[in-house]
């Protein structure tokens, strides 16, 4: 259970950060669906580290190869299997960690749970296990994409850095144009100025992440426990470092009343479809989509590994100093948001799937 | 899928508002559970309708049969087949929602999804599906008692007025000492007032559940998708009206550095045990719990039914004037606050079990 | 995991012989099937005890109440819950067995896994567990009858007295006919006088239920784990009393070349259909069915209990004598074959929603 | 769904006969396991092609590599990803079968069901495929060796020639001594004589495959669903060429009484420990383990591919003729041994790992 995430379609990934590989099966890709590899590899240069000087300059190469489940281009229904080579592994940086508990790291938690762990670069906790997600979500996104359904997320907030503006005033086509992925151009630059402040002061800060799912029919979800919100959530929460999702209005429905909040139906002029006027729903009502854009947030915490010299305990509880010797980002955000669409992808497309059954 | 949650301790519910009954199958029960049926009834009173003056009149007696998988008074480790008969039904305050969508339900989407819907009450989307919830969540939480974990959540916020102390300062034995379920007596009048106000209106408002889970061990959860905060975000969403989900320091994260937020580690003099000076990580790190309080909070959006009237459309895309005959809740939360507790008994007990098997 | 069978249409039950109810909630069932309640319970009364001279005289009404799901005659593709009461129970009878273990029962084994059981009637090892499987198949069959698919099960072994003609040069219209639903006439009074005599002398037979499907469009199944093949041998060896499952030419395979085991593909003259001249196949190939029909055998062994003076042992490993006072059939095979069809049932309909994914 | 199996301890593979490479990854293996790899590469060695003059004359080298999950040496509990690189590749051979349907093989459903296929050795549906259920199914052995559980397959019987005493009464050591993997000398003459001649005309020939497993505790398997019997049927009929799945008293018990069936209980002499003085059973009652020896049979059909000109159909439903030129088996019997040990010791140990949740 704990390697696989979906219904339908299907992730079960492997691999530690400093073993042989990264990998993957997807299981559940329909037959039919054309692949386009270079666009595949594209979203992996996305996640991949050292892009750009804000960024970790650990260099991975990180080419996926694929071993099966697409013939002459197409998927012919059986299960794709991928693995990514681990290289640039500096395993030795990890030494003095084999018996340490670096503080708000897996670390402890994988000791307590199983008794023994990989300490080298984190072992399966290291952010480098996000590599199947992408793979898995890109070619998700590659068999959305003929329906014309896209899944855009981009950083909305760095430290007290954040975007005022509603995602619909904003050009989103601008995402990629900056290191920190935030498509507005003045607070990209004030948060790719902060990271790199805050980088130099050896510390990391943390963030938001916006997401936008357009072209999504009505109709998906389950209207109990797989409410849409609810695999989204669930998907979202599974990314290292995500401490809070919420979606249409989220956290500031606290505060509203239901006569603010209710979003009014109307029917449109041109071809008397059915929407609503305001989307303070987020695109799901009863936990199933209703059409309009989806749209959500991702709280990211800032990265625990710091280069300043911290105390924490060895594992029979002696008091120990702890000086990382890692490269690591000062921030995930940039880094968080190409694994956030893939996961919104993966979900989705499942969800898409499972709609097929809904009616005989 | 869309009607069963957990992986071992798994609950399947059904029915709907104005069927015959609601209820549910428990699998995974284990045997040798003592059960405590007039404690089980207590929790589902705790959720019914009328409890005070600020929740809907509605009276159901709310009453469980358990139909199997216990035998004089203790679990056998077959599956616990259960029933609430619905009773007080109003089906006719429904007969004039047949043909229209209500603003912000589920009215919209099922018919989109399924091509029709039992539109008496709300159907499948009513809040009366939560008692399955509130039963499988109260026999877990029987099962885990013996083991010294509790789950106390409480209302934390409604509208403006909101608890300002961090929950280690509260007396969570006061929640159940007021109608709003809120530990802190002065914010539980202004938040009873508010609500009083707010029904007066004929408007509804919003808020926010706080949940505290003491005394589960470390080693819980799955370290990649099946993460013990995924799972709690799952389920919290999974709830009728939640919009958002966040643990630990949550969406307060995005504007934190790691040197603040890293929950330094250390030994206890008396015992030796290993735990944190502080706990931003809401007691999971990696996706595993690690011993500390388990902390998390949900938003809820303010009930979407309202007693003025408000134009809406058809299911032919005319528009219409509805005005709501039924009798709602003025505010959820003091009726969520068992629900988020069945729902947090449910995830524990259910990873509880799952890691058992995570050391030969 | 235990108490669920099926992926998308998914029966999850519960119910004990001497508990309130047997019942169950069913998943997955798609929107817009017109169920016909009438031939719901007719498929119940075939499974019921009762029915004839050969079977357990014990009367059970065994009414079905759907308590969900079906809105003015039409499934709403939400779950579909029902219950089935228990009557005419005779506790007592089973007095004696509160401490023994009765040879090729479940008694042990249940003691062995869980510490305790419920000993009066077998408890969940009942065949009225049964009953949940007729009420989730035969809601499969009416969903399946509009696609042209049909399931034929029918006695064709008992004892010693085996049908010697291949199924298609039966009149499968004939099962119904007699007592142990033998569709050979001749072969089916040998078969009712056999079983008389056995129950004469306090004993009980065996036999082989066999199945055919026909209508069953090619491509369902799974080519790997899900194998068609699979998951019937996965439903049927579910069924009490069960001891094997082949398919097509099954154990006979063993002694043939692979010369005569080949189904030749030949076009059909009139539509130019793709089809086998000979279905040694048993029309799946590959784990997929592939449009012929599909046929499969189950054998069941001579039911436990016996009305003779048995040597066992109690819960303390000490010998004791058991004499059953209960009302058993002498025969299971009449009452096997619509429980075999309920099976086949959601087999193949869970199986056709499945395919509903395999291309995009 | 269709590429995984196991609940707790789940194999998920992929891999085309013809492709890079076949693979896997294993989720649900408790940490703490001590992983032998060269008995892992043994029991591969076992499956192999070419390894007597009655296998296929293929060389493949079929070197596993594990690239997680394993860490010097012993188990960490995360996944463990593997992969086995495809040599020897002859895809030229199938050159002239992209278009042609091979009677009795995949050819057929496959595209029926997919619209295409990969036709390069069988693709998907090669027997190839089974190299990733021996990975699972060694290291799932090698978890249960120290519980003192044996899993022992041979070969019983290979077209008319078959064993004619009960397992009780063989020696299964001598099973790896002969190329037949038959544990009766003189059989085991007689069947590789038979494969011999059946190869040399160019046909090839079926049989069944025994299978006991001794050591198992009392207590694995689900009294409903999941029974034990229903587990190894499913993990049975899923390995390619399997027509047939019996235990215990298996198909022989429809000719029996329930006095000749009953398995009485006594108590062991030395201490104390029930046991059943027969074994019709086959080890398992009401779906779960007895502590008795666990005993099933599988039979196989023989090989599809005749190395003879046979008529069939073309895509377009055309008649052609076909003439196999790839390198095939003509008995699958001796090289499906270790598979059946391998998907026997999967379910037993994903058993014996759910059955730690059975009591609280």
């Amino acid at each position: 259970m704990n390697n696989s995430i979906g219904n339908i379609y299907r992730l079960t990934s492997f691999g530690e950060s400093h073993g042989p590989a990264i990998g993957g099966v997807i299981d559940g890709m329909p037959a039919g669906v054309a692949i386009d590899t270079d666009e595949l590899q594209r979203q992996l240069d996305r996640r991949r580290p050292g892009q750009s000087d804000i960024t970790t300059p650990r260099k991975e190469a990180d080419r996926v190869k694929l071993l099966s489940g697409i013939f002459e281009g197409v998927t012919t229904g059986t299960s794709i299997g991928f693995i990514v080579e681990n290289s640039d592994q500096h395993s030795s940086d990890y030494d003095n960690m084999r018996h340490l508990f670096r503080p708000s790291h897996a670390d402890y938690t994988y000791t307590a749970k199983y008794g023994l762990r990989d300490h080298r670069g984190g072992g399966r906790s290291s952010a480098r296990e996000t590599i199947a997600r992408v793979v898995a979500g890109s070619l998700a996104r590659q068999a959305l994409a003929p329906a014309g359904i896209t899944i855009s997320a981009y950083t909305s907030r760095i430290g007290d850095i954040a975007i005022d503006r509603p995602y619909s005033e904003l050009d989103l086509s601008l995402t990629e144009t900056n290191a920190v992925r935030c498509p507005d151009p003045e607070k990209a630059a004030a948060m790719t100025e902060l990271v790199r402040t805050i980088r130099n002061e050896g510390d990391t800060i943390g963030g938001i992440v916006s997401c936008v799912i357009k072209g999504c029919p009505a109709g998906l979800g389950d209207p109990v426990f797989g409410k849409l919100q609810a695999r989204l959530a669930s998907a979202m929460l599974g990314i290292n470092a995500a401490k809070g999702f919420d979606y249409g209005m989220g956290f500031d429905c606290a505060g509203m009343r239901g006569s603010q909040a209710a979003d009014l139906f109307t029917t449109r002029k041109d071809d008397g479809a059915i929407h609503t006027l305001t989307n303070n729903s987020g695109g799901i009502q009863g936990g199933i989509s209703n059409g309009m854009d989806i749209y959500f947030r991702v709280a990211f915490k800032p990265v625990a590994t710091l280069l300043t010299e911290i105390p924490t305990v060895d594992d029979r509880g002696l008091p120990v100093t702890l000086k990382a010797r890692g490269r690591h980002d000062p921030c995930v955000l940039p880094r968080a948001v190409p694994i956030v669409e893939a996961m919104a992808s993966m979900v989705i497309f499942d969800t898409l799937l499972a709609n097929r059954c809904s009616r005989i």
